[in-house]
Order: C-alpha cells, then sequence, then structure tokens
C-alpha cells in the first residue's frame, strides 16, 4: 500500500508526522515523501525533510495525506499539486487531511459539497470553498478522510487505521506510541479556551507566529 | 533561546516533532536540530531530515530534547553524541527526552537516581541504567524534563511552557495546535490495553515494527 504524505513549502510538520507515526506503521506500508519541488522542504517551524518522490514518480498512491500550514494560501496556488492531486484522487482509497490541508483538495475542486474538518481558524475559509465544514475532530466522507487542527492527525489515523485495518491494530498502533494523552491544560479548542483565548491566538497567527497568519490578514 | 533537537539513525519522528511544534513556538526559540553525523538522518519509519548543526556548531544550548526510537540502543553507544549531551549539560536549563531518549541523558552518565519516565516497553532497560523510573507521563526533576512513549512529547513541551513561559502562553500554544485529543480508543497505556494487547504489541516490537524491538530481543 503506497502512502503519498504531500510536502509542501511551509507545511506544518506535526500535521504530517502524527499520521505517519500511525499510518506508516501498517503492516503493509510504503511511505513516500512527495513534493513539486526539487530539493528539501522546509517546515513552518524550520524542520527541513527531503523528500523521496516528485509527482511524475508517484502518480497513483493508495493513500494521500495532506497536512496543513500556518501559511495555508501557498499550497493552494501550487498548480502543480492540485494537478498530482486530481490525478491521484482518481485511483487513491484514502483523500487524508490534516488542519488546513483540506482546503488543498477543496482548491483541486474535490470537496464541493463534501463534509470535512479543518483547524479551528480555517473554518470559514473552507466554507468560502464550497466545504461543508464540520467541527468534529475527524470526519469521513469517502474517500475523504480529515483531521481537525496539527494534533488532530494523530485522531484521525487512528479512526483511518481502524476503519482499513481493523480495530485491534489501531488499538496497537495507539499502545505503541503511547496515545494516552494528558493535556496538562484544558483549552485544545476554541470553546474550551475561551473568546479571550481565541483572540490572542489570532492576534499570534496575524502576528505570524501560528497558522492562518494568511487567514487573519485576508 | 536557543532548541537543540537531537537527530540520530533511526529516530522516532513524532517524539522530536511533537515538542518541536510547541517549544519551536515559543517567542525567543532559535529552532536547530544537531547530530553528530554529516548529512541526512533517517527516522525510523522512513522520514528523512536535514540537521543545522553538528556538536561543535551548537556547544552550548539553552534546551536539549533527545527523542526516542525503536532501536533504542544505538545512540547509546554513540560516544560523540553523548560527550556532546555531558558539555551541553554543563549550561542548559533544560535537559528534556521523550520516550526512550531519557536512556542517552543515561548513557552519558547524568540520570543516575534521578527521575525519568520513558515509554513503557523501556522502564525496565532505563531502571537498570540506575534511574528512578516513573510511570507518569510527565515528569519534571530539574533540569530534566521526560516523557513518556511517543505522542507524551507534546505533553511533555506544554508542562515544559507553562514552567518556562506562563500557563498563559502553554494555552495559547494548545489552541494553535488545537490539542483537544479524542482518542478514537482506550488503549494507550499497558494497563488500558490489557495483557493480550500488550504481549501483542511487544511481539509486534520484537518483530522489529517499533520501539523497542531491540529490548525484546536483549
Amino acid at each position: 500500500m503506497e502512502i503519498a504524505f504531500v510536502l509542501y513549502d511551509g507545511f506544518t510538520a506535526l500535521d504530517l508526522v502524527g499520521p505517519y507515526e500511525v499510518i506508516g506503521a501498517w503492516p503493509d506500508a510504503r511511505v513516500r515523501f512527495v513534493s513539486t519541488e526539487q530539493g528539501f522542504v522546509r517546515a513552518d517551524a524550520g524542520l527541513v525533510v527531503v523528500p523521496t518522490d516528485t509527482p511524475s514518480s508517484l502518480p497513483n498512491p493508495d493513500v494521500v495525506v495532506v497536512p496543513g500550514s500556518s501559511r495555508p494560501f501557498g499550497p493552494l496556488e501550487n498548480r502543480a499539486l492540485l494537478d498530482w492531486v486530481r490525478h491521484a484522487a482518481r485511483s487513491a482509497t484514502w483523500l487524508a487531511s490534516v488542519c488546513t490541508g483540506a482546503g488543498v483538495y477543496a482548491a483541486a475542486g474535490l470537496l464541493a459539497h463534501r463534509r470535512a474538518t479543518t483547524h479551528w481558524a480555517f473554518r470559514d475559509v473552507l466554507a468560502s470553498m464550497g466545504v461543508d465544514v464540520s467541527t468534529d475532530r475527524v470526519v469521513i466522507d469517502e474517500p475523504f478522510v480529515s483531521g481537525a487542527g496539527v494534533s488532530a492527525g494523530i485522531d484521525m489515523a487512528l479512526t483511518l487505521t481502524a476503519r482499513v485495518h481493523g480495530v485491534e491494530l489501531a488499538r496497537r498502533l495507539q499502545l505503541m506510541i503511547e496515545y494516552d494523552p494528558q493535556p496538562p491544560f484544558d483549552a485544545g479548542s476554541p470553546e474550551k479556551a475561551g473568546p479571550d483565548l481565541v483572540a490572542a491566538t489570532l492576534a499570534q497567527f496575524a502576528a505570524g507566529a501560528g497558522p492562518s497568519e494568511q487567514v487573519a490578514s485576508r
């Protein structure tokens, strides 16, 4: 099973690495990293990754995983990426996204009237692209499976694992990555964080320190 | 504040990228990736990363973050890495680890009689190295801060953020990465998973599919 993890300039590394650690452990996984550009790809917080493939060397993956970004509009204007996603969508069994990554499928014209979730600060943008946006943490609308912001990729990948390989493997991988989360605070969603923290976070985004800096400035 | 994320052959990417996404967003963070080898570094599930530094170019970081590995004994025998860790420990404010990464500090002779946590399947090994091993998800024994297996790095990093920069920033970063975990199953610890799943996971580890393959075979 060929798994295509999509890389692009400014991707958020945790969006990618959460699902990679789970889906990449599927017994039949062949883990690939595809980029439309030659050379290394720099994540938005500085991690530099080496791709394994170009669109032409990986035309028909079985699963596509698109991460989000704190600069979410760049990939939406990457014509080579959108062309590849459209092509891959014809044969792929699953089209997965995390965070603002859902916007890539939407920009490729694949998500109209489909249900998907995304980073909380990107919901309005995704809705404006014709997507039926959910506030759920994980949404399946086959062949699409989407996770909310950044860390939600782990929940998305475990959900997808159960769907593809059964609950037993999903539970085993959860134990392997010791995913027994104990957040020291309870501020992981806008509802739980409250309006003051949401405003402060959006201000931080607007200053370029995190997801949707460009959302805030549009 | 110079943050040294340690890379070595076979590191587990999520161990590193969880904390990176949180600590790397500290307002004063200078994110660096240090490796004792020239060239790219390959994670245990295939991700290839480009280091920014060698031990000599990053002698005195403020924070060190050591990830674990599914092949945890390799780094414990990396003399250049252990020398650098010992040197960095003299001036660093925080020495952080995730998963089996605590073993690196132990192998460097820094953790004797100190309290630390690690991946559940590595507890016995770490205890045999003279460490006071905890089953907690996050343990602080200054200047050491350790997280349990793989995904626990996120909880560790948020805990450390609150300690260094205050609760307000920790909560803001939690909201930024939408860390409102909703695991689809409840199998993230050996206690919750139960003996059958633990045995199956250890068997999988022994077959080389995940953390501590070498633990099981010792």
